[in-house]
Formats: C-alpha cells, structure tokens, sequence
C-alpha cells in the first residue's frame, strides 16, 4: 500500500504544528473508498463532513473547491481516501479565533485490489467492555476525538475477533469499533439511534434510504444486546468494506446472509439505485 | 508573545502528517507554567502525563529524557510550556501498532511578565449550557481530544463573562472550560469528584494535598449548581493562573476571597510547602 498526501490543494508539504486538529481534536474527518477510480458516495460523505462543521462551527469548503482538490489528485483505481478538516488558527487556548478557515488534509491510500468485495464467509464479532459515553452534542459526526474507538479497538486486538460490538453508558448497543450494525428479525431491519453517540455513517444512511430498493421495513431504534443476539441475522457497514455479515457473535452462531448480501449489492454499486 | 518548538529533542522541525495524535487524538498532553526558567510543580505534571499513559496504554518518556529536553530548552523567565505526548506509528485503523512508542512536542510560549499574579478583584463566571459526557474510562486524564471544552468556550465567548462553569450530562458540577473549581462553605473547602469526567489539575492536586498548610477541611464531592450559588466563596484554579476568585457567578456575587488569596500563595509557591 502506497500513501500520498496532499494540503490545501498541493501535494505533499508539512502540517502546521499549531494545528488544532492536533492540540484539541477540533476537526472533522471523512473515510472514503475509491473504486475505479471513482469516489463512492461522495455527495453523501459531503454532507456528513458538512453536518459536522455545522456542529462545530467549522468552515465547511466550497464543494467546487474539494472537487478541484480531487480532480487534481489524479486517483488510482482502488484507494481509502481520508479527508480530515481542521480547524485553521493557532493561539493557546480552547476558543477558536472568530472567523478562522479550515484545513484540508487529503491522504489517499493505494491499494492493489478492489475493497468492498462480498465476504461470503462472515466475520466473528465479541462484545467488547469499552462503553461509549453518551454526548447528544457530537453525536452522529465524525469528529477527530476517537479515544473511545482507540481503546476499543486495543480491547478487541487482545481477542481473537475481527470486529467487536460497544454499547453507550446506559447498556444500549451503539456500532462496532469502525462500523455501524443492522441487525433483521424477519422483514424488519434495525439499527440503533445515533443520538446519544456514535457514528452516523455514510453507508448506514444509504442503507436507510434505501427501504425501497431492498423491500425491507428498515428502522432506527434503541437496541439493547438481547435484541442482536435474538435476532435472525447480523451485519456491520461502513464506506470502505460495504457489509460483512457476522458469522459468530460471542457464542450465538448466524448462517443467514441474505439481507447482508442484498445491502452489500447496493453499496459496493452492484445494484444501481434508482 | 513568541512561541518556539521542540520536537522529540530537537528545535524547531516538522510534525509527523500521519500522527495519530491529529488522526485520533490519541496522546495526552500538561500546560505548565514557567516562572524564573523553572517549571512549577514539573513532578506533578509528570505524574498526571503517566496516568494518562497508563490509561491509554502510551509509553511514558523516561523522565531522563524529558528533563534533558527541558534543560537543552533554555526555559525563558516566563512561559507558558505545553508538553503534548502522542502515539507513534502511523498504519489506518483506530487499533495502534503494538509496541509503538510515542513522540514529544514541547511548546514554549514565552511572556514578558510573571503569568500567575493575584488577581484581587475576582472574575465574572457564567453557567453554561454545555454539558461534558460521563466516561469514566478517560475520566481526569488530560487527553488531546477537547472538543466538548472548544463547544464550550464558543458558548462562553458569546458571553460576558470570563469564565464558565460546566456540568455533567447528570446535572453534577464538574470545572469551569480551562480550571478546576474549587468551593468554601465555612471551614470545608470542596471540589467535584472527577470520577466521571473532567481533568484533574495538578493545581487541583496540590489543594487536595495541602489541607494541613490551609487549616481546611478539604474533599471531593458531587456537587449540585446549588452548591456553588449557596456557597461562602467559589474560586478556580489551573496551572498557569493559580487561584482565581469568582466575584460573581450568574447573578450571585461573592466577596470574600480568603480562601482564594491562601491557595494562590500555595500555588504561586509564595508560601513554600513544608
């Protein structure tokens, strides 16, 4: 895997050490797929950065400007594109100077073959003890404060699964460490609120616009761990993999995939949305 | 005000562009005050720095090479220093590297006059609306992602006053946007338990540790909004400020600074511990 960078519209360069992405976390970010050269879903992942700046009181660029910035970046066939925004301005201090910019930072990662493939076999995922803290303010952005994800991802790297599932301070179930989670029982399709933490992410929303298409009653709701484990299928989503359906969860084994299949047809593009 | 920088032992120099710090807010970072080229209270940062480590599971500098950074520094007279302490290794993931080490930024920024001088006419403090997330599991360690203290100064700047005073998402008192807040009821001197949430200042630290000098009664506690109105006398408290009195808070005033005025002397070091 090869990495390139680019800022503010030009390749390479330093970042500014006084950055307050750096000192505060005060900044936004966007993980993307490319596939065939092509930003997946790109309109959708501008409103979600867009919908942080709000929250933030973050510049959020012209659209024209960041599609310069990709058009100019030249992308390979198959890449993760990070966009993180930040917000410009030095001095100490936790208020931001009024009217500072923002900074982009584009990092395009190279892969060699296409990444949302279909994983027919699933994954095995565990309930890790990390707990999400319940921040109505932040929640649903992807802001640059992932410490909760860190120590969930370090508690997962101790076992033997390949994603784990948090739940907030109050026992609901929330996502998985870098994914959301769907979960059907029969004909209906949840996932849990995002309005106490979490992250809203770009193929969670599509999913969910997506009611139509897949013809299942699809549905955002509190989820407590007896509702994933009860239920008929299992799967997580996020841009870069699509859905992986999940094969083993603690001790309860799934061996239905359909659902999780037909949701990963519409966002790896196989199935064109009308 | 002019600032230099020290990157892992050397002046000046750039910052890593796949940082996990910027990425993640994966570091921990200590605000000290320099006063006559000395860091006040260097050993108490260095104790809360660990902590911080030890919660995320960062590895701690030796202190040999942190007190050879600071002597090949050349402190000025007086400063502000911020050591920010991130995770090295760079890789896309939330999960680190195993056995990644961490790097030092040190920032000095330098004033023309001593920085914690007592201020005897008190400042104006204000209850915000922000509210700060329960999260035991980052509870009191000074970690880099601050965004809820960015909302929350952004609030405070549309106001009047000069600080502001934030709870917990259960309605418990818990700092002011850059301080600890400390309150007087008679002979008891109390502060918020941060077992939930907020950072525990090493200022705070050496009041809790202090009671003998001050002749106070001194302990952490829960704290309701009433409990700072009703109280004799409010004060707030940091590293580079040390004790500031509350003249007013909301539309109560407060006059009497006692308490305030002795543990600004601890904290200045006019009064020397035994």
């Amino acid at each position: 895997m090869t990495t390139h960078y680019w800022i503010d519209g030009e390749p390479g360069g330093h970042w500014p050490i006084d950055d307050r992405g750096l000192r505060y976390a005060d900044g936004v970010f966007e993980t993307m797929r490319v596939a065939d050269g092509q930003i997946a879903h790109f309109a959708r992942h501008l409103r979600r950065l867009e919908r942080g700046c709000v929250t933030l009181g973050l510049v959020m660029p012209d659209q024209e400007r960041l599609e310069r910035d990709v058009a100019s970046m030249d992308l390979p066939q198959h890449a993760v594109l990070r966009l993180t925004l930040t917000r410009a301005g030095a001095g100490r201090g936790y208020a931001p100077e009024p009217a500072s910019g923002s900074r982009r930072l584009w990092e395009i990662h190279e892969h060699t073959t296409p990444l949302a493939r279909w994983d027919s076999t699933g994954i095995a995922v565990q309930w890790l003890e990390t707990t999400l803290a319940v921040q109505p303010l932040l929640a649903g952005i992807k802001h640059l404060g992932r410490l909760e994800q860190v120590l969930a991802a370090r508690e997962l790297a101790a076992t033997e699964a390949d994603e784990g599932l948090v739940c907030d301070g109050r026992g609901c179930v929330v996502e998985a460490v870098s994914c959301n989670v769907f979960v059907r029982s029969g004909e209906r399709l949840l996932t849990p609120l995002l309005d106490r933490c979490g992250v809203a992410g770009v193929a969670r929303g599509l999913i969910l616009d997506s009611a139509g298409v897949l013809g299942f009653d699809i549905k955002e709701q509190r989820l407590r761990r007896s509702d994933v484990a009860l239920a008929d299928e299992v799967f997580l989503t996020n841009s870069v993999r699509g859905a992986r359906p999940v094969r083993q969860l603690g001790n309860v084994r799934f061996d239905d995939f359909s659902a999780a299949h037909a949701v990963h047809d519409i966002l790896s593009g196989s199935v064109l949305l009308p």
